[in-house]
This record gives C-alpha cells, structure tokens and sequence, in this order.
C-alpha cells in the first residue's frame, strides 16, 4: 500500500461524459500533495466477425486527431444499461447488425492514473444485416477486412486507437489458439 | 470529413498533467454543440528485455483503481524532452537499470474521442543494472518474468492496462517473427 492516505476529495469539473476529481493526499509526515483525476464513463467495442474470419471495422473523421481512423464499434454505458446491452445496441446503431453471439472476451482499463477508464471488449458472431440507425452527427462508413490484414494494420501503426488494438491482438490470438 | 466544423475553443481547465479544451462546433444547418476534451502529456513506457526473453515489470499501488497494478515501467515525457530521452530516464530511475539498445517498437492514442494521450512504447536490451532513483511519492517492486508468462497474465486480465498490454501483445508478435 501507499504512504500516501486521501485526506478529502471532491468533483471540481464536470462534463456529459467525464468528471474531474480533485484529491488531497498526505503522508506520515504530514506533507499534503493534491492530484486531479479524470473519470471517464465506462464504454464497449465490439468485433463482428464473419465465418472466413473477416472482421467489420468502421471508418470515421475524428476531430480529436484531425484525421480519418480506421477503428472498432464503440460507444459509452448508458446509466443502468448492461455492458452486453450496449455492446448490442452499437453494433445496430451503428452498422445495422444483428449478432446471434454476442461475448465479451475481455476488459482493460486506459490507463493506471490519471485516466480512470474502462472499457469491454465484445465479439459478435451469426451476423444479419439490418438498417442503421446512426446519431444525427456520426457519418461512418463500414469496412470488411481479413483479421489477418487487421492484425498488419496494427503492427504497421495504421490502427492507432488502444481499444481497437488491444481487441484485434486478442482475435488473432484466439484464433491461432482456434478458441474463434 | 465531418459536417461539424468548429466555431471556438479554450482551455477551461489546468492541471499539471493535463488540460480540459472546451470546443463549440457549428453544422450546415447553423445548429450548435459543445464538447469538452482532455489533452493528457504524452507518455512512454519501456519493456527491459534479457537475452532469455525475460520482462521486467514493476508492482505498484495505484489509487486509481484502488489495487497493486502489474504494469510496465512508464512516465511523462517532460516539456521539450524528446520520448527517447524519457524512456532513458524513466528505466534509470524507475528500477536503475541502463540499456545500451533502446528502441521505440510503436506507439498509439490512449482514445478516438474526449481523450487526447500519445503513448510510445519502448524495447530496452543489453541491460546494465545501477542504482534506482525514485521520485519521492513512487514505491514500486520490479519483477522480472518470461515475456511467455507476461502473455499469459495478458490473456487471463491479470495485466489491465492498455500500455502495459499492447507493448507485451507486440513483444510476443515480434519474438514469434524472431524479429526480437
């Protein structure tokens, strides 16, 4: 354990989809420091993938990094929503399927201070196409590749988001293991 | 490109490690949003590898999550430092050791969206062990295992972090392509 024990603390910032924490910390010699957290609602990504072992990827302009990334079905945890229910309603929202196998393979978070952030990453399985239903301000297109080609875009740093390589390195991973 | 283009935008919060960036966009229509990101300093971490395909890395309490975190050896990329330099840095104090080959194997943002964060990651061979030289608040173990080991901690969740998780995941690939 820490040297350090939280004195007080309290939200000092507040947005839609994060808060700012502040926090007073002391040690046994009474020395306070005061550190700022960054709590980020929860979110999933999901990878649909196709029996020849495609996976569906989504293409969008993202102000953030000022350019177009090629990346996983996201979105945030709704208040009281189950991470598999969102994980659902994305990957329709998003891309307009279905999936009749929906599991979640793993969960990781952004990062070990600072940033308190956690994220599920889901695989989709028994796809059916339906119609999307995108937010008023997403315009994304859906791409189908080769996991094998996803995996390439990963190494060459052409998937540059941790959520969707963390979720691809897992898919390759479980498919040489023959676990897809 | 997007519909959206952005009207304005300020800093509306400070700390010392990161900002908050208030940004109003406008679209054709003449319709309105505010959005609110977090541009976090850019960060490296470093993977000490021996001739054995052994990892080091380091156990520390992170009040964050609340629980000892099995991560690899990071830090902040001071201003006007270049990442090369950090990961130099941050593996002399962090566990004392010297690397004659450091070399950056990739890097990646954190998010896609509300959280701007850089990451580089490191490969640190021909290791020279010295003396540590910890900040003050920093009480960390190092721990060496086979990087086999490390994967498997991965797979089991066991290694949360996205950093921490990524840098292994390349390792694995690079050692399985005898590119290590």
């Amino acid at each position: 354990m820490s040297q350090w024990k939280i004195v007080s603390q309290k939200p000092v910032f507040k947005t839609q989809l994060f808060n700012i924490r502040e926090i007073v910390f002391k040690n046994k010699r009474g020395t306070r420091k005061t550190h700022h957290v960054v709590e980020r609602d929860t979110t999933v990504v999901v990878f649909p993938l196709t029996d020849q072992y495609e996976v569906y990827l989504i293409s969008e302009y993202r102000y953030l990094l000022n350019r177009v990334l090629l990346e996983a079905v996201a979105g945030f945890v709704k208040r009281g929503e189950m991470p598999l229910a969102t994980a659902k309603r994305e990957l329709q929202e998003e891309t307009g399927i279905d999936a009749s196998q929906l599991e979640e393979i793993t969960r990781f978070d952004m990062a070990a201070s600072i940033i308190k952030a956690r994220i599920h990453i889901f695989i989709a399985k028994g796809l059916e196409f339906g119609k999307k239903h995108l937010d008023e301000d997403e315009e994304i297109s859906l791409i189908k590749i080769p996991l094998s080609l996803a995996m390439e875009k990963v190494m060459l740093g052409e998937i540059t988001d941790s959520a969707s390589i963390i979720g691809i390195f897992f898919l390759d991973k479980l498919r040489r293991e023959k676990k897809l």
